[in-house]
């Protein structure tokens, strides 16, 4: 018998669609729709990602990816423009109206971060962060919560257990590769973890393959395997500029590189005849 | 630099596609087909063996499964019928013209095979067996060089190498799964070796979603996966009665959700603009 | 070149020794010195607390565990008794003289820990807890960081370069297994990362043989092995009754069997040529 | 249960200690000995392997390294001297009445072998090569059996079991690291299979520190922890001019390191009342 129980798909036979109010009209994630997420690794500043913010609005994106306070190895390289960029995702929120995702590192942040924005991640650093669990599950946003990157496929929705068992129950899993012996890609995407998600819990489930792969060239075939495979969606790094990214630009998309993408994944969405959010 | 030569996309830029010239007619395999190799885990008697072969073709499948030895991790496991099964193969060729696979594990055994079957397979096992490789890569027919466990993609492609270098050039890589901490799964699918050994490589690369899975429920969302990455085709084992195989029933299929995956696989391929063989 | 700078070996080429003041004498963990750290893997209750307290003081215990924030896979196991638990420790510390070791999860903790405890830990979850590392970089208490479960040793030492760039310089590694495929123990001990760790940093380091393997059989041999690898000493786990623990008593060694370890350690620090702490 | 049972502790509870016979005195592997198995990676040339073989036979070593097939992952990498090598390692055996150990590949090089050699190896690519243990279990020569890169504990006592179930019961396992995500040594030495091995088989077990970790710094660390984990001896390349070897010198210990590393293990064998040998 699972640990789990409240994240378990005998507790809840029928799959959770999770609702994001947004500011124009509602997104959803779950069951019968295939949402993508698309953004910059990190918002950078105000010019670059408005522009990035109506791009992709245009292409038909509902929801932002906004990092504000990136997690990194190194104590030594950018980490972000903390909450004195929430002004510059406000102003993309408002004026676009699309909903933003953004990672939460610090349970002394979420008060602050909580009117600004529409879904909270937890990165797959924090994935065990138990504090910052226990604290996000008591708001009621929905939260994308990323696979650790040595986390079992019980260990995650344990940890989601632990968002559940506090109250929040619009929980998203995020599949973003596993630490593995192959050293070509940053990260193993395990592929299969979709469909075991899918079989064990009604919980929605994403991947992305970019922070997954660390490498562009590899982000559209996994995206689309993901899609294949009965993935929920995916979040997906585009940026003007990927050579001259402060964080992640090997990784990123062009936003013609994604509007390609963006076309094939909608195919295979109608194959699968999901809605494209 | 890479320390393969012959295997390399800088060597020939061009996709490599393999003729299986079949009793009938040609099955291709690489760039523009997606190919489905399908069967039972091991050859077990005639009577079942001639049943799911004329299934299979009914459904439109060219190439059998047709596993003679199997590498058994515990010496009191099933291990084939041996050269004994080789005339039911024989007669499941004979009888419905369909193309034959099968695993090679001693170097002994080459000769005695070598008439009567189409492929060549090297499995995960053997993906260092040296020996293996150089006296395989000395005959001229096709060969699926299987990845190894806990092999690299630089590893594999090396052995591929070993094959090239002797000089046959009809080798076909399959990725199987590798072997991570994950244990819901028998192996994790790593999805993103497809478009990266597209990248580095002219070789066609097939998808093993059921050794590879060990979980019949995982089968057809990996393999859509697969083709939806850009492989050349999976590689699927069907059996009348799974629950009585003996060897692996655990992963197969049955003919009809065979024949509903077959469907699927269908509209993938066509969306990929590849012609199912 | 490494990434990191104040960890490095380069940047200080003579090993660190740190200096745990202590209520009655120091303790000093580094070259030189082989330290044993032991105690339950939580503080249950006073009366337990104090006697185990008093048994591993008489054996020559300097530094007790003292686990108050138990982080746990699941959000229905027993937490630890948390800072209720604290004048229990303060107890136990004041009756004995010993220092305690405590692991903090959470940077609203700190404050109300620090005049208690005399090292922080950060446990192997909580080692990318960025923010966790810079509140801990601003105090000046000893800090034991333990490894990740998926950290590179390059990781491991940025995640110490955090601490040491916030000015906190008494910092402690501890190796407690990686995760791998291996499924009997619960992780891999990577004997290697002490000699690895000693080339690349001047940083003392300890093994946590008992967290690593989870099975109280293999304590000892990895225990030993840490020592005679160069590891600056160990941590134990160590309960009157294991099989009544609240918390891993699968893993815990008996006062008896902990008395044999200690003596036997004992004899290889001698070959070592290092004061036993 | 296990699926291993002549191999299991429950099957022969007491150790087995092999005796090779050796051209002058009998020497032991197994409980009540340390074994140290030495010497280079491979026979290059009969005036160095000549010289190396009286080196390490003053230093006090019964069992020399006589590597004659290479497995290469490359096969444009030398390969060892094959066969013709023989008559260089007859004539180290001949002068020096020292024992030795050599790799067999192919099943159909055992025959020529078996007169000029007293420990058959199976290398850690071959562990799962059916074939050849079928092959070797049918010989009465002792036989050092590797563990697979990637093989969990269960798996190499069932490859031993092949071993065992066709007679030869004077099998060695050899623990030589297993892989992991850590990139920075070659492999990750797992030092709990040694107390684990202890736990569930009788049949003796060494480490190999050389090719475990690629890198001669850690190679004494690490054949130290060995032996106090309570390995029974361990496998150490040992080169004159290791910057010049063919294969592997960046993980050779010179005569004058391996000198002190045997004083070394020689007190810890004496610490845990073993004869060295």
């Amino acid at each position: 018998m699972p640990s789990y129980k409240l994240a378990s798909r005998e507790y809840c036979p029928r799959d959770t669609v999770i609702e994001i109010p947004g500011l124009l009209e509602p997104v959803f994630i779950g069951a019968g729709y295939c949402t993508i997420i698309a953004g910059p690794c990190a918002v950078e500043n105000q010019a670059d990602y408005l522009e990035i913010a109506k791009i992709l609005k245009s292409i038909g994106i509902h929801i932002l990816r906004a990092g504000l306070f990136k997690p990194r190895t190194s104590p030594y390289s950018f980490k972000g423009l903390g909450t004195e960029g929430l002004k510059i995702v406000e102003e993309a929120r408002r004026t676009t109206g699309i909903a933003v995702l953004t990672e939460v590192m610090d349970v002394r942040d979420i008060e602050d971060l909580y009117p600004h924005i529409d879904i909270f991640q937890i990165g797959s650093r924090n994935m065990q962060n138990f504090t910052l669990l226990e604290e996000l599950g008591k708001t009621n946003k929905p939260i994308l919560l990323k696979r650790g990157l040595a986390a079992t496929i019980e260990e995650w929705l344990l940890a989601a257990e632990y968002l559940l068992d506090r109250g929040n129950h619009k929980i998203i899993l995020c599949e973003r590769g596993i630490r593995t012996f192959e050293p070509y890609a940053r990260n193993t995407v395990d592929i299969g973890a979709v469909p075991l998600i899918k079989h064990l819990s009604h919980l929605p489930i994403l991947v992305d393959p970019s922070h997954a792969t660390g490498r562009a060239e590899m982000v559209g075939p996994v995206a689309k395997a993901a899609v294949a495979a009965g993935a929920d969606g995916i979040l997906v790094e585009v940026h003007q500029h990927p050579e001259a990214a402060l964080s992640d630009g090997r990784q990123s998309l062009t936003p013609e590189q994604f509007r390609e993408l963006y076309e094939q994944i909608n195919k295979l969405a109608e194959l699968e005849q999901k809605i494209l959010q």
